[in-house]
C-alpha cells in the first residue's frame, strides 16, 4: 500500500495523502499524477494534506515539484488541508511552496480551480 | 498519521483509505465519519479502496459497518475502486458487504449518489 492513489472526479484529480512519503513513493506519485494528467486531460490538481502533521523541506519540494509537473501539463495545483500547525512551521522554516496555491479545504480548492478556469467543474460522470 | 482524513464536497463526504487499518484506526474513522455526517448533513459517502490490496473479513465488517452507521444518519454508502483481485477474493471468502453499494471509480460513485437521492450534487462551497 505505498502508492498513493489519484481520484478523478471531472476535470479534477485529488490526491490524499496519507503515507509517510519516501523518495520512491514520491517519484511514483508524480509519475501516477503526470500520467493521469495526460490520460485525463484534468484541468486541476487538488492535493490534500490533512493528514499530514509535518512538513518539512521534502514535503514542501515536493508539493512544489508536483505543481510544476502539472503546470507544464497545463493542469493547476492546489493544496488544501493544511493543519495550523504546519503552515507555522513552513514559514519558520522558510519555505515558501513557491508556485503552489492553497485553500482551506476541498471544497475551497474546487472554488478556487473553478474561479481559474471561469467555468464550472463537472462532477458528472464523463 | 493513523487517522483517515474525511474530505467534504458538497454533500458527498470522501475517505480514501491508503493505510493499513487497525482496531484503533477503523473505531477512529468511523467516529470520524459519523460525526461528520451529523455535523455536514452529508447524504453520501463514499469509501475509496484504491490502495487496498487485500480485503479479508475484518475491512469488509468494516465497511459494512460503516455503511450501516451512515444508514442510520440518513447517508448512503458507495464503495469505489475496488481492484479486481480484491473482489474475486471477497468472493472466494463468501463475503458479500452486505448493504454496501459499490461503483467503479469516484465519478460513477458520485453519479449513483446523485441518483440516489434523485438530485445533482452541489460542488460548490457552501
Amino acid at each position: 500500500m505505498d502508492r498513493v492513489p489519484v481520484l478523478k472526479l471531472g476535470d479534477i484529480l485529488i490526491v490524499s495523502i496519507q503515507i509517510d512519503l519516501q523518495d520512491q513513493s514520491v517519484l511514483a506519485l508524480q509519475e501516477d499524477l503526470a500520467n493521469k494528467v495526460v490520460e485525463t486531460g484534468a484541468r486541476g490538481v487538488i492535493i490534500d494534506i490533512t493528514a499530514v502533521e509535518i512538513v518539512d523541506s521534502f514535503i514542501g519540494r515536493m508539493l512544489a515539484t508536483i505543481a510544476a509537473i502539472s503546470r507544464m501539463l497545463d493542469a493547476e495545483t492546489v493544496v488544501v488541508g493544511m493543519r495550523p500547525a504546519v503552515a507555522i512551521t513552513l514559514v519558520e522554516l522558510g519555505l515558501s511552496l513557491g508556485g503552489v496555491r492553497t485553500a482551506l479545504n476541498l471544497e475551497k480548492g474546487v472554488a478556487l480551480l473553478n474561479h481559474i478556469d471561469g467555468s464550472e467543474i463537472a462532477t458528472a460522470t464523463r
